[in-house]
This record gives structure tokens, C-alpha cells and sequence, in this order.
């Protein structure tokens, strides 16, 4: 059996072996991608984002519990472009598993790829595809909410969690901030502290002006993870979100609009390629870039140049 | 007189104008900055980059009062994409201007475009090149080492500071995540404070076996920001950083590298407006979104076909 078999016989071993190789970017992988694609689109998305010390994970892996009491099956991505400096990652990677089931219920892989040749947003899409394929019923996708590399990875999903915290302060420049645009439902996580009446009033104050003319009301839900406290309402709310999502269209028009921007991604990506394997080979690229290093041009009129070079034949 | 002629004849007003079109890419700022280009490339350009809280704000502050002493002209970019959850970046401008020369030795620009349409590297890039045409002597840029778009924003310095903290404890994760490569030279901030010794011993120690094949020796230097300690021996350790790089060769190999990847980044935006101009006139993309949304194709094979569209005329 080849791992692509053995994949799609549901072996767990196979499903990371396939992912690393997306990853990685190995050869063939577009044609792997192709396949997988087709059986994909079954998986709910859902993103978590927020600061750090949030308790993204504990959320994550509460929620991924209460799926998996209800007989779901659960794929989790973690993306934390942040690990390097926090040296996180990898022990926290240890201590979240232990709160997975480990009946094959729930699978979890962590994306550290900074540092690598970028398109994180891409990869991240990818391996949504790739557990979507093997046949998770939901998909968790959890980002550090900063960045604009971690907006395109949550707007992948079909609904986004933004967590706070009652210290975070932070509800009305998050707000501000456009994380307004990509939010779904709000959670305010370690609701016990003190604070946390402040954050929820004032959030609700503000989404209320924001949902004056929407069908959607933003719920704000107290949550304390570490505790299981309110994920029953939290997963309600995400639930409640998709039903409505799907009846308004906003889940077609979403999924067809993800669709299109990886259309656009991928066609990007060959045509750059191309761009500069014709170029290589058909400007004297070091002579411009001699002349704009020396003053004489710049980059931006010698750019419209060569358009028409990589345009022609 | 037009604003370009104020900017021209130094007026800080006509600059901080000129940087806001550039950043905004109102119509014409390409033009602009292709006026611009060839005025700049005098400035170095040194990077500041480590994990919130380790001061780099006050450091890039005290490098630049520093500069400013030897009679030098300042100017500097502060990325913070994290900002909308701390919410520190409005405050924190205000706090560090107070510390910064008014005499118009130092120019101080926040890049607060989070949520904005992204190319925030781009951005940044160019809003170096404006003050670089503007006739600072250096352009300091400072920000937050996460994230592959803060690393692409760094690699347009011509010296980089990474810069750490006691309690990071993050030297041995730093290194293994890719900023080794990135780093010219290390600050360990907050010298004072515990557990400074430990983390300069652990850096010295990677980085004597990095260092064994190497022409240059990567510095660590204790500073203290806040009581403008040690700051002399960075900025020493900064120059001679320069020196050896325009030695060796490597700063012009750089810079030139770096108007390389300009080149292609313009190509590689036009490119892609017109492919989708081209798209949406020629191909029925609808019918293909929804065939991919069916699960009857998948992007992939769907950019193949495309591609061979966007080709022809």
C-alpha cells in the first residue's frame, strides 16, 4: 500500500507523513493537493485567535473535547509564528496532547514554519485540506492574532473565535483594529478573573451599535477553559453561526470566495516562477540592478521595462 | 511650491506627508517613488528586532540620541503589527517622542497597518527609501522578531540587532528558529536585571561554534536602555559591523540582493493585477468555483489550465 492508501484507509501515520510532505513543499505535492482536494469540503472550520496568554489551547482542546463527546472527530492546527522567542511550542505542544483524547479521536499538528520560505497562510490552508480529506468532522485552526499572515490564516475558516482575556484592556483597540472584520463570536477567557464584567459590557456596548443593522448579533461568551466552564454555550454560539451563516448564503459566497483567492494564490505563485526564470535568461539583470544600485534608475520605472519583456514571447 | 519641493528643500511636514501617500498608495506613488529611488541609498539602515518587553523601542531611542550627538540626522520606523491587542503603540509614540530631539535631528515613523491590504514589508521598504532621500543619515527599524513578514522588513537593514532580555531564557530557542541567520549582532537588554550573565554565556557559547568559519564574530553586548549604559559600545560594534560588510563585499552583494527581490516583487504585483484583470474577462470563473466548490476539480489542476489563459493574448 502506498501512503496515499494507507491515508485514505484512515491510518494516522499516514496523514502525518502526507502533511510534512504539503509542508515541506516536496516534489509532487500540487499533484497530492489535487487529489486530496476533491475529498475535501466536508470539515467545519472554526479559527481561534487572540493574544498571547490568552488560552487559546486550553479552548481549543476544550472544545475539541466536547466535539469528540458527541462522537465528532476533530483535527486541531496550531500556528504559533511566535514560538522562536517564547520556546513554547514544543513543551506546550507535550502538555496540550495530554488533554486529548488519544483514541485517534482528535489529531493535532503544530505549524512552526517560521523562518521557512513564508507562505504560512498557504500552508496552513493546505493541511486544513489534508485533514479535511482524511475525514475530520471539524477542523480547529489556532492563531496568535497578530500579523497579517495570521488574518489570512483565520479567514480560511468558516466561523472565527477571537479570545480575550479580562486583562487584555483591549477590547476596544482590538476592535478598532479591524479584528472587528474577521470576528464571528467572542470569547473572554479566564472569566473568573477579575475584569472580566468590564471587557464583556464594554465589548457588548460596542458590538451592539455594530449589530444594529445586521442580521448576526456578536455574542460575547464567558469562558473558563482550564475549568470546562461555558464551552457548551461557546460551541452553541459557533454552531448557531454556521446555521446562520449557511441559511443567509454567507457559508457559499465565503467557501466560493476562499476558493477563488487559491485560484488567484496558485496561479500567482507559477506566473512569479515563470517571471523570473524568463527574466534570468532574457534581461541582463545584473547590469539593471548595477544601474539602479548606482542612482541612474529605479526599481520601479525598470519594472515597467520588463513587464513587457515577460509579456512577450 | 509643491509638496515634493518642500519635501526636497527638508521640510519635515512636506516629508510626513509624502510618507502617508506611499503608505496609503494613493495614485501616483509609484511615480513618487520613482523620483525618490535614486535620491536615496546613503542612509544605512540598521534593524532592531527581538520579543515584546525586551525595550527595543528605548534602545532604537537611545542608539539614535547617540547618532544624533555625533551631529547625524535619525530617522526611524517602528512596525508594531502587534499593537492592536496591547494597544501601546498610540501611547508608546507618545512617551518616546518625549525622549527623541525635537530639533528635527530625528524623525520618528509608526507603521500601525495591521488589518490593513498587507505588503506591509513593501511598506516599510518604502518608507526607508523616502527618508533615506530625505537625508537622514540612518534609518532605524524596529520590530517585533515574529513572524515571516518581520523577518522579510528586517532583511532590507543593512545590520541587524537582535535584541534579547534576562528573562527571555530564549537564547538557545531563538537561535535554532532562524534568527541566527538574520542576526549581525546581539543586544542582551535589561543587564541588569538576573540571569543576564546566563543568557550572554549561553549566546557566546553558540555562537563561538557559529563564529569558527567565519570572518565576522557576532558581538553580544549588555546594554541598558533606559540608563543609556553600554549604548557607545552597540553603536561601535554597529559601525564596525559596516565596515567589515563594505570590506568583504557583503553589503553591496546585499544591497544589491535586495534591489533584486525589489525588482521581482513589483513584477511579481503587476503580474498579478493583470492576470486577474485577464481572468475575469476571459475565463468563466463562477462556473469554475463552482465546479471546484462541487468537488468535480480542485485548484491545482484548475491554475494549469489557467495558466495556459493568462499566456496567451
Amino acid at each position: 500500500m502506498t501512503v496515499l492508501d494507507k491515508f485514505l484507509h484512515g491510518d494516522q501515520s499516514a496523514l502525518a507523513r502526507l502533511i510534512s510532505f504539503i509542508e515541506n513543499r516536496e516534489d509532487g505535492y500540487k499533484r497530492l493537493l489535487a487529489r486530496l482536494y476533491p475529498l475535501s469540503g466536508n470539515a467545519l472550520r472554526f479559527g481561534f485567535t487572540g493574544p498571547p496568554g490568552a488560552g487559546k489551547s486550553s479552548l481549543v482542546n476544550a472544545v475539541a473535547r466536547r466535539l469528540v463527546a458527541d462522537g465528532k472527530r476533530v483535527g486541531i492546527i496550531a500556528v504559533d509564528p511566535s514560538s522562536p522567542f517564547t520556546g513554547g511550542a514544543l513543551l506546550g505542544d507535550r502538555i496540550r496532547m495530554n488533554e486529548l483524547p488519544t483514541d485517534g479521536s482528535v489529531y493535532m499538528r503544530s505549524m512552526a514554519t517560521r523562518g521557512s520560505s513564508g507562505g504560512l497562510a498557504a500552508a496552513t490552508n493546505n493541511v486544513a485540506v489534508a485533514l479535511d480529506a482524511f475525514g475530520f468532522d471539524y477542523v480547529l485552526i489556532e492563531t496568535v492574532g497578530v500579523g497579517q499572515v495570521e488574518l489570512d490564516i483565520i479567514d480560511t475558516c468558516d466561523t472565527v473565535v477571537v479570545v480575550l482575556v479580562p486583562e487584555s484592556g483591549d477590547a476596544v483597540q482590538a476592535l478598532k483594529a479591524g479584528l472587528m472584520e474577521i470576528a464571528d463570536i467572542f470569547a473572554v477567557n479566564k472569566a473568573d478573573r477579575p475584569g472580566a464584567r468590564n471587557i464583556i459590557a464594554a465589548l457588548q456596548n460596542m458590538l451592539e451599535i455594530k449589530a444594529e443593522h445586521s442580521p448576526w448579533k456578536w455574542p460575547v461568551v464567558p469562558t473558563e477553559a482550564i475549568h470546562d466552564k461555558n464551552i457548551d454555550t461557546l460551541l452553541e454560539q459557533i454552531l448557531a453561526h454556521v446555521a446562520y451563516s449557511r441559511e443567509s448564503g454567507l457559508f457559499e459566497r465565503h467557501r466560493r470566495e476562499q476558493i477563488r483567492k487559491k485560484i488567484f494564490a496558485i496561479l500567482a505563485t507559477q506566473l512569479k516562477a515563470a517571471m523570473e526564470e524568463k527574466l534570468n535568461v532574457k534581461a541582463d539583470l545584473d547590469h539593471i540592478v548595477t544601474r539602479i544600485y548606482q542612482g541612474e534608475t529605479d526599481p520601479y520605472t525598470v519594472g515597467d521595462e520588463l513587464l513587457k519583456l515577460t509579456q512577450s514571447e
